[in-house]
Formats: C-alpha cells, sequence, structure tokens
C-alpha cells in the first residue's frame, strides 16, 4: 500500500485533482492505467487517495520513463478523456525525492 | 483545494501514512497541525486525501522551513503521539518540484 521505492534519489509525479462526476467509464479507465503504469520501465510504485481531491503519487526511476510514459498512446487517450469529461482541475507537479524515512510499528 | 503553490522550484513533504484505528483525538490533532503547519514561515500549502492510505502533502519554500516544522515543539508531541497510538506505518519523502503544469476546465 505504501510503495516500498529504493533508495533516493527517485522521481515523484504528484497529480492532484478534482472530478466532475462519478462516472463508471472513469473507474475503469483508472484501473487500466494503474495496469498499464506498472508494465512502464522506470516504473517505481504508486500511492492513491481520494475524498474532496483525488491525490494519486507515482514514483518512477528516472525524468525519461517519466516522460515515455507520459507519451504512451493509450495514456494520451485517457489524459484526453479526462480532460473533457472528468477533470474540472488538476494539477501535476515532477518532483525529484532527495530523502526519505519510515515508521513501521511492530 | 488544489494548492496554488509559486513557480518551481520549492519543496514538498509527500506523508504517506496507514492508521490503527479511529481516535477522535487524532481527527482534533490532525486539524491543529494543519493550523500550526499554515502559520509557519515557508508554508506554501497543502493538499490531503485518505481511503485505505492517508496522503498529505504539503509545500514549502526551502528544506530549512522543512526542518523548522519538524522540530516545532507542539509538532514534535503529535509525531510521538502519532507513533505511539495512531500509525502502523508511515513514509516521509522530502522532495524537489522541478516542474508543474495545470488543467483548469471553464
Amino acid at each position: 500500500m505504501i510503495s516500498q521505492t529504493p533508495k533516493p534519489p527517485y522521481y515523484a509525479v504528484i497529480f492532484t485533482s478534482i472530478k466532475s462526476n462519478k462516472d463508471a467509464a472513469y473507474e475503469i479507465m483508472a484501473h487500466r492505467m494503474e495496469g498499464l503504469a506498472k508494465q512502464q520501465e522506470g516504473y517505481l510504485g504508486h500511492e492513491s487517495a481520494r475524498n474532496e481531491i483525488g491525490i494519486t503519487i507515482s514514483y518512477w526511476n528516472s525524468l525519461e520513463a517519466i516522460k515515455h510514459w507520459k507519451q504512451n498512446t493509450e495514456h494520451l487517450l485517457a489524459q484526453q478523456y479526462g480532460r473533457e469529461k472528468w477533470y474540472v482541475h488538476y494539477k501535476v507537479r515532477i518532483c525529484l525525492v532527495e530523502r526519505e524515512y519510515e515508521f513501521l510499528n511492530k
């Protein structure tokens, strides 16, 4: 659930969004994109939650891997649907993860 | 809801967590910490959502601002409670936001 990413540095793409409405097609597409992202070279993991806003963070080993994923044909179509149908507002932030620490209650 | 952060570069702290249980004290503390973070120098905004996992991202103008906030006396107590009572697992990632883009449906 919490991604077991490698030691930094690596990259994070923070996708924060507000959806316009419930749409079954959205859920199918989101699930498909999740599966497709996992198959991409350089994919390291992802974390996601939604209440009023949705936050999805995907982790990648390079900027090139992020660029390839952004330009994936099926993903381009999903992005287009996203802008036309699903999202009122979204923001994408490309980040270099410099440090991390973790707590695990045993 | 989606933070209106300044032009990159700036910093993001991604806090991903799994909680042990519902606890009224947690909600009070989380709300208090949110208010307190906003008063810190260098605070730029935050975004938060929770389903199976919780994701809270806070944005800062420098590593120093992040360090100060981490060491805030009241926040240190909240962190201690977090480890003792509320969290099964959490991960904190300190990131440099290098680029961003946004979509707003009008």
